[in-house]
Formats: structure tokens, C-alpha cells, sequence
């Protein structure tokens, strides 16, 4: 069995060996600074682990696994541009460094890199494996799409958060795990098991992430607790406070996340009294568990023996903070 | 045999029914409306148009030929953010309509909805095809690159201008006879003179379009002649130009090229007069005619009667202008 260590460094590498066609070195020169400035490699290792539970031999599926990686960079470009960030894990981003143009254009390179990764795969289950990425790469975009959508809006439901954050963020981990279980021969029934273990785990991720934003520890996060506030960002906070609040409480809020003006520490105090009030840090708390339950009993189901599962709940648990 | 009418309203169903997740109708809107504003379709035509060459039978193909046009869609979309165009067909662009984020988003959407159309073919040649498909994508993004440097560089080689055309122009429609004749069933060999023939034809195609900007006729094309020469865009003729003139003429043609105040008709007087002198027309039109001869000399080589291959004849025959 591999470990989570090794297989980062396996994807790492398999980054690294892409060959390119160099006719435009200004193309690929952001992709590779992409690559460079890391990230957990979350994706592909996933889909590694993933296999890794069906089968001992893994090497098929590093390429398609490695797509996946790629493909989810091709979003942040693109991603960063929409929404205006300069940097990402502290370095500048890629429009930043180079201008707008440049990021679409190496983005949508980096979309045909990912295809090529995946015409990398074993042909045996090819078609299979590319339907199930590119189906989650079309929700990934329509979940941008909600994003965005409902960033203008100033009431979005529970119902319509919670599938924005399915569609932009679980989806894909779902996919990287149904992915590298059928590279891994995995039964049809096995691959929805792990389906929805991604899918309830990437959900309970996001949500998760929404809570660090105002209660996570300022030393392990170093940044000002209420960054979503601040840039009256949805999360799953803020659109249970709208939720549960009624009269003047719910006029408080509405004038609150349309206010751009006041002083942020002041705005981010009077939201977390509202918060309090309503309990939502709890009710929070209370929906991310409930997730994690739900993806840990999918996994539980898949028909593989718990001693092959074990690297996998020990990354998925540090995912979501589980203390194994 | 189907004729190119045939085929085109076989290809404007096929878009028509294309089906979408509807979530974000938002993200939908757009890649609508850049197929309603229309376009001849000649990429998935002449896809068909090959298919048919070797196969009476063309359904198998009628998905992968769509695949192409979404494609090409794609491409014209997010180039049209980064060439700041405002009007495309005489219809407002994606970006000019919405905006860039919208754009980009949707632009990015009809990058995987072209890989669904791709899937949809069929399994017995799909790794085939897609990797055709992919690696022409690759290269349409390296040509575009290629045009954004050398939109900056005040000289740029005939050899190097050709090849940015070839990646930008003509390696999409060589894939796509290829690929046609792939799912049509041809053998090998044939795939590959089909690939050389619809190269050549492509670069025939982008030569002529460098002519037509300045020796087109005003009343076909209703737009003043010497548009490229106003922009200072790189032409093969610009390019040949530069390449024959020395001395004062060559520091002249410097002038001209990189002057964005003068009086713009006298400045495509001036130009034109030097290419009169160095006999640009002739010199152009004799490397269209090269390519154009090699084109038809690839498709005579494939092992088809000379009565099958007539639609393919005069469809090609007219994109560059050529009388039967």
C-alpha cells in the first residue's frame, strides 16, 4: 500500500515529465509557475489512494490521476481572473504576474494538457474514466457559474448554497475517487460507493472552510478571522443566519452584507453576535458532521477489507480535521 | 454522397440538440448564442465530406464533426477577448454582449462540451480521433500564442509567420479531414494525405485571406481595403515585405509599420506602392497556388474514385476562391 507521502511525490514527478510543444515558451511558462508554487497534489492522491484500495499496481492510473491535478489548475487561473485575486498560496497570481490574456490563453492550454493526461490512461476503461472527468468538468464551470451568480444576489437558500459548493468543489473529488477506482478495477457498485464518499467529503470540506474563516485559529491560519465577511462573501454561515433570521435581526444582516463602507473588525463583531444568537456556529458544526458521517459510511460500504482503507480515512480524516 | 448543404443543416441539428446542464442558465446563454450567429461550418463539413470519401455511411461521425465546430467556437470565443474585438459576424462578441468573466467562463464550458461531442463517437477509434482532436487543440493555443509575440515584434521570418498560421489556421482543418477519414474508416496512409491536404489547404486559405484584406474586392468583401495594414497586423505580405526590401525602403516599411497617427489611407497607399515594387501580390499568390497544387495533389493520392471525391473537390475549391 502506498502512502499519502509517496504518492504526492509520484504525482509530482509525473507534473514534471509532461512534455510540451515549446514552439511559445510564453504559453507554457505560467503553466509550469503553476505547478511550481505546490498545493497538497489533493486530487490526484485521492484518486491514487482510490485505486490503490482495488489494486496493488497503480501506474495506470498516474496519468489520469495527473490530469486531474491539471484541470483543477486550469480552473484556478482562470478562476483567479473572475474573481480578481492577486495572489494564491502567497505568490502572485498568473494574470497578476503576466496580465489577463495571458492566464486565458495558458489556461485553456492547460484544459488540453489534462486531456492529454487522460488519453494517457488505460484504454480498457478510457471511455468510462473520461465521461466521468468530463462530466464533473462541466459541473465544476456551472458551479463557478452559480458562484458568481450569486455573489450578486442578496438572498441565495441553503438548498442553492449547498448544490453551488456540490457542483464548484465536491464533484471533482468525487470524480478523482470514482476515477481511481475504476483504473483499479473496482465493481460498478464499489465505484458509487466511492462517488459518494468524495462527494460527502468534499462537501463537508467546503463547509468546514466557511467555519475556519471566522473560528479557525489565527496562529495555525495567520490571517484576520471574517475575511468572508469583510468581502460580504456567501457561506454556509452567512446563508443560515439569512435562513433563520426574521424582523429586525434579518434587516440587521441584510444592511450588514451590503455594507462596504464600515469598519471591517466592527462589521465582523456585529455579524458574530448574529451568529451566536442564532447558533450557528453549532448548527454548522452539526451539518459539516453530518457529511463526514455520511462519506465515512459510504466508505465503509465499498467491499475492500478496513486494513486496505486505512491511508485513505487517515487523508480524508486530516482533510476534515477528524482526529483518527 | 451528401453535399455540403447536406451536411451543414446535418451539423446545425446536431448543435441544436445538443443538451445541457441548465442550472446556470447563465453559463448556457452565451455558447447559444455564438452558434445562433452561424458561420459556414466548414470544419465539421469538411470532417463529414472525408468521412463520406471512404464510408457511405457518415452518422458515426456526426458527433467528433460537431466536437470540431464547439471547438472552433471555443477558440474564437477567448480570442476575441484578447484581440479586443467587438464585433465578430457583424454581431456583438461574447465579451462585448456580457463581459469578460462571462466570456471566459462560458468560453471554458464549450472546451468540455466539445470533449462530450468527442466522446459520443465512436468507441472503436475514439483514442484515435481524441488524440488527433487534442493535439490540434494544443497547437491552435501555440499558434495563438506565436500571433500575440509576433503582434509585438517589428520583424518576423516568412518561415516563422508560416508557421504560426499553420498552427493557427490550418492544423484544425487537417485534423479534421483526418478524422473524418479516421471514423469513415480509410486506411492509414490515406489518413495521412488527408491530414496533408486539408494543412496545405489551410495555409492556402489564410494566404488568400492575407490577400483579400488589400486586393479583395470592396464590393464582396464591404470593408475598406488595407484593414491589416491600418493595425500594423503581420501578413504573409507584410511579412515577404520586410524579408525583400533593403536600405531606405526597408527603413520606410519600418516607418510605416510601427506609425499609428498618419492619415490611414495614405498610409495603405504608401505600403502598397513598396509592395508594388517588390511585386508582393505575385510572389503571395504564388505561394497560395503552391499550397493550393499541393493540397489537391494530396487528396488525388488517396485511394478514392475520382467521383467520390468530387464534393470534397469543390467545397475546398471554393474556400480558396479556385473556379472548377
Amino acid at each position: 500500500m502506498y502512502s499519502q507521502a509517496d504518492l504526492k511525490i509520484l504525482v509530482d514527478k509525473a507534473i514534471i515529465n509532461i512534455s510540451y510543444n515549446y514552439e511559445a515558451e510564453r504559453l507554457i511558462d505560467p503553466v509550469k509557475y503553476v505547478y511550481s508554487i505546490g498545493g497538497k497534489r489533493l486530487r490526484p492522491v485521492l484518486a491514487l489512494l482510490a485505486c490503490n484500495l482495488f489494486n496493488d499496481k497503480i501506474d495506470e492510473a498516474v496519468m489520469p490521476a495527473t490530469g486531474l491535478e491539471v484541470f483543477h489548475n486550469f480552473t484556478l487561473v482562470h478562476d483567479d481572473i473572475i474573481d480578481q485575486a492577486l495572489v494564491r498560496r502567497n505568490f502572485p497570481t498568473v494574470h497578476n504576474k503576466w496580465n489577463i490574456n495571458q492566464a486565458i490563453l495558458s489556461g485553456d492550454v492547460m484544459a488540453f494538457i489534462a486531456n492529454d493526461c487522460f488519453l494517457q490512461g488505460p484504454p480498457r476503461c478510457m471511455l468510462k474514466v473520461f465521461r466521468e472527468f468530463n462530466k464533473a468538468a462541466i459541473e465544476v464551470c456551472t458551479g463557478q457559474q452559480l458562484d458568481i451568480d450569486y455573489e450578486k444576489a442578496l438572498i441565495v437558500s441553503q438548498k442553492e448554497y449547498l448544490r453551488m459548493i456540490e457542483l464548484k468543489t465536491a464533484v471533482l473529488l468525487a470524480a478523482s475517487v470514482k476515477i481511481g477506482a475504476i483504473i483499479g478495477g473496482a465493481e460498478e457498485k464499489d465505484t458509487e460507493y466511492m462517488y459518494e464518499f468524495g462527494r460527502n467529503l468534499g462537501l463537508a470540506f467546503q463547509i468546514q472552510d466557511d467555519l475556519l474563516d471566522i473560528y479557525g485559529d489565527i496562529k495555525l491560519f495567520g490571517k484576520i478571522p471574517g475575511g468572508d465577511i469583510i468581502s460580504n462573501k456567501k457561506t454556509y454561515l452567512s446563508v443560515k443566519a439569512f435562513e433563520l433570521s426574521t424582523g429586525d435581526q434579518f434587516k440587521r444582516l441584510q444592511q450588514l452584507f451590503s455594507d462596504k463602507e464600515s469598519d471591517p473588525e466592527v462589521k465582523v463583531r456585529f455579524v458574530m453576535e448574529i451568529y451566536d444568537k442564532l447558533n450557528i456556529k453549532t448548527l454548522t458544526e452539526d451539518l459539516a458532521n453530518e457529511y463526514i458521517e455520511k462519506a465515512f459510511s459510504m466508505l465503509e460500504k465499498v467491499d475492500v477489507s478496513k486494513e486496505r482503507k486505512k491511508e485513505l480515512v487517515l487523508v480524508a480524516g486530516s482533510l476534515i480535521g477528524r482526529v483518527q
